[in-house]
């Protein structure tokens, strides 16, 4: 196709013509970063037109072992390692914390590089500076990774959600206080029980102040706040309470009333009365869609007057979901700097997609059948489906008996099986004297809460589990 | 702010500098897009630098009475007024079908116009030629209109996943099937009576085939799996079945068993065996999110091999919320033939923040009291509330009534009230007699299902309405 050869043309990088890379901080997230982009070199080269070349990678210690060990002659202690290389284009800030990190980026941009960075405090406390100097610089910063891990919120503020006057947004951006309240309201533990199991999993740090005292969410919500009201708003903006002083009881006498509590962000913005901005544990209505975000999860609703109310909901935290959005970012300067702005709409097609017939599906099922309401009947559906099919049953319930035509209704869950063997046990039931009617047949997807074998019993029903 | 004054440098428009739109079709979404663009000229302008001008509309009747009566002079019946006009260089292609709307964009991209379109149609059809069209001729092509409304997908894909490998989809794409399975599932209707619901609420059509079939669900899975894979999937590659055989029966076992019926578009892609893209109905356990998605809200729930499973829900289809998602690549587009791709990370701050003073929040408050277990604690406590700070209360439970201190615990609930009341009240009940300790009091966000006065009676407590 065209368009693929276009992109082939381009995309045959010359020797030297990588874009080249200095990552700061080698944790958590660095080593996630520092791996992925070894493992997908040539992965992210095409889909870039050029490669991305790690040409230093900043470490407080070069001997330490790590999760992941880069070529050793990529480490230095010394930033300047990496602000004066002049192969490094663009610098990716994954140490945390607001200094040295902020100084770092600064002398990064002044010096005419792009920077992404993962780094809330940073960006909540000197964002609009930083963006004044990328722009003075013909640079630019990108910062998804600071909100919500790998969850697209900032891009879509900036980008997609641009029409709209966005007037209100509601989020749960903490994943270590959402789990221990998740903990807390599941398990009826007290606070510091709770905080214990969270620690222990490594979700909450030693000293979780940041955490529970809403610090963490107030920096992430102050970045969300000024992106969708156009505003500033500063960490010291946000109003704060935090969570230290819940106790199960709380979350008992909560539920009682329809309730659960969650540690909310909110931002609203009132056409001339400004905005308003807060972090606080709240009572939120069990049937809200926030409320159902449990664990380490993260949840963002915003309003917009266009679109009305949008979710975005994800890990929003972790090695792996924030490398997502910090090599996203990446990627998003590299082909600026590659090919400008143009090329950006690709279909990304790389070939034409082979298809899978759809006989080869793996499902589970739900039929329901017309049958005779006589002996008998069972063991030959069962015959059809498992003798000959090899489909096995987990759960059948018998419904609806009729006294007028002598016949019953029954409801067969099966476990997992193939496509083109329930298409012919269909049809094979069809024309079985066993069988009045086919009543319905209709696939069950599998997701999260769903095991192989799962089936409630409901009442007053015949149930049979695992024939 | 060194940032703000650069943008105004830049957005003083000289005459004539402004962006030339051609706009086809003025029917929901077109009459939505003309209204915005003409409310909101100014505010665009300041987003882009530059204003965005409507030149030429192209219309079937040039006569019709419509919701927005654009200038007369912009109507056309005639193609090449769009076409062969030189001050326009976007064409936003909002008619829908795919002919004449697939030519007149063959045409436009091919005489080096941008491209905006919702056309869901002809993207899944042609989709791979009409990019790689566009970029042959250096121009581009948006679609975020053609897939979920003004839920952004099509761009977090492109860009916001694009470490990814995404490995599954499973999404709700259609708001009229969507609305037809919730009546059926809550109401207990049958297919037909559900559908005429729809009908007669405007949601879904006279001719209900393309969506009750699953026709325009397999278009949007084929643009999604698309991009998601990096591969061409065709709507004929979509295994698809509609909704219509359907009935009240299944809902009511489907619920016995623990799950709900969605119309699920799937698109699954395991490296070495292909992509399977599916839509039909299915059984879903019913608390998984997908589950919880109800009426006209769409949701698309996508798994990326960094990120884990991250969900976007929102309003799928309607005239704001597609405007929503065709302004927004507009103005991407208008941004880029503007400034080129700098200056696209702008915090967008017009002014420091006025942020409103906590104090001035309305909430409704949750608070638990430790009280003597004697009579006329509760006159008094109501006292401080109601005849003080004139806080009413909604709802009262008294707990755990202690026989060792003879202190009993008590749940009040308020109806809305002002922070800086509330924190009045609190200062005083916590040195009134007639409470022993303030346990906790916390915030009740209010939401979609909150009404002021909720509260339900839990079983074995003394609950008192509306004191």
């Amino acid at each position: 196709m065209a368009q693929q050869s276009v992109r082939h043309a381009t995309s045959v990088p010359e020797r030297g013509s990588g874009i080249g890379v200095g990552l700061m901080g080698l944790g958590v997230v660095g080593s996630g970063v520092a791996r992925i982009l070894a493992e997908r070199a040539s992965v992210y080269e095409r889909r870039i037109g050029r490669p991305l070349q790690v040409r230093r990678i900043l470490v407080r210690d070069r001997h330490r072992r790590r999760e992941f060990d880069p070529a050793p002659n990529l480490l230095t202690t010394e930033a300047a390692d990496l602000l004066g290389d002049p192969r490094i284009q663009v610098v990716v800030e994954v140490m945390g914390g607001e200094e040295p990190a902020y100084s770092y980026m600064r002398r990064a941009l002044a010096s005419g590089r792009y920077v992404v960075t993962a780094n809330k405090e940073v960006m909540a406390k000197h964002g609009p500076e930083l963006l004044a100097l990328a722009q003075d610089q013909g640079v630019d910063i990108l910062y998804e990774a600071s909100v919500g891990g790998g969850i697209p919120l900032i891009a879509p503020l900036k980008r997609d959600l641009i029409a709209n006057e966005i007037t209100s947004l509601r989020a749960i951006l903490n994943g270590t206080t959402n789990y221990i309240l998740t903990r807390m309201s599941h398990d009826g533990l007290g606070f510091q029980a709770a905080l214990g199991q969270a620690q222990a999993l490594g979700y909450a740090e030693a000293d979780p102040t940041n955490d529970v005292e809403g610090i963490d969410a107030a920096y992430k919500l102050a970045i969300l706040a000024s992106l969708a009201f156009r505003t500033t708003v500063q960490p010291s903006d946000v109003a704060r309470e935090g969570i230290t002083r819940l106790t199960a009881n709380d979350f008992r006498y909560a539920r009682e009333l329809g309730y659960v509590i969650k540690l909310l962000a909110i931002a609203h913005h009132d056409a001339g009365h400004g905005v308003q901005v807060r972090v606080h544990p709240a009572l939120l209505h069990a049937e809200e869609p926030l409320a159902k975000v449990d664990g380490v999860f993260n949840a963002v609703e915003m309003e917009g007057d266009l679109l009305g109310r949008v979710l975005f909901e994800g890990q929003g935290a972790g090695s792996m979901p924030t490398t997502s959005a910090v090599i996203a970012d990446l990627i998003d300067l590299a082909r600026t700097i590659a090919n400008g702005p143009a090329g950006r709409s690709t279909w990304h097609h790389a070939a034409a997609g082979v298809i899978r017939p759809f006989s080869e599906l793996q499902s589970r099922y739900y039929l329901r059948l017309r049958v005779p309401d006589r002996a008998g009947v069972l063991s030959k559906v069962c015959g059809v489906l498992g003798d000959d099919h090899g489909i096995s049953i987990s759960d059948i319930i018998q419904k609806e008996t009729s006294q007028a035509d002598q016949t019953a209704e029954l409801v067969i869950m099966t476990h997992l099986a193939r496509e083109s063997d329930m298409q012919s046990a269909l049809q094979q039931l069809e024309t079985l004297p066993a069988v009045s009617r086919v009543g319905n047949f209709l696939r069950v997807e599998a997701g999260r809460l769903t095991s192989a074998g799962d089936g409630s019993a409901p009442d007053g029903a015949v149930v049979l589990h695992g024939l």
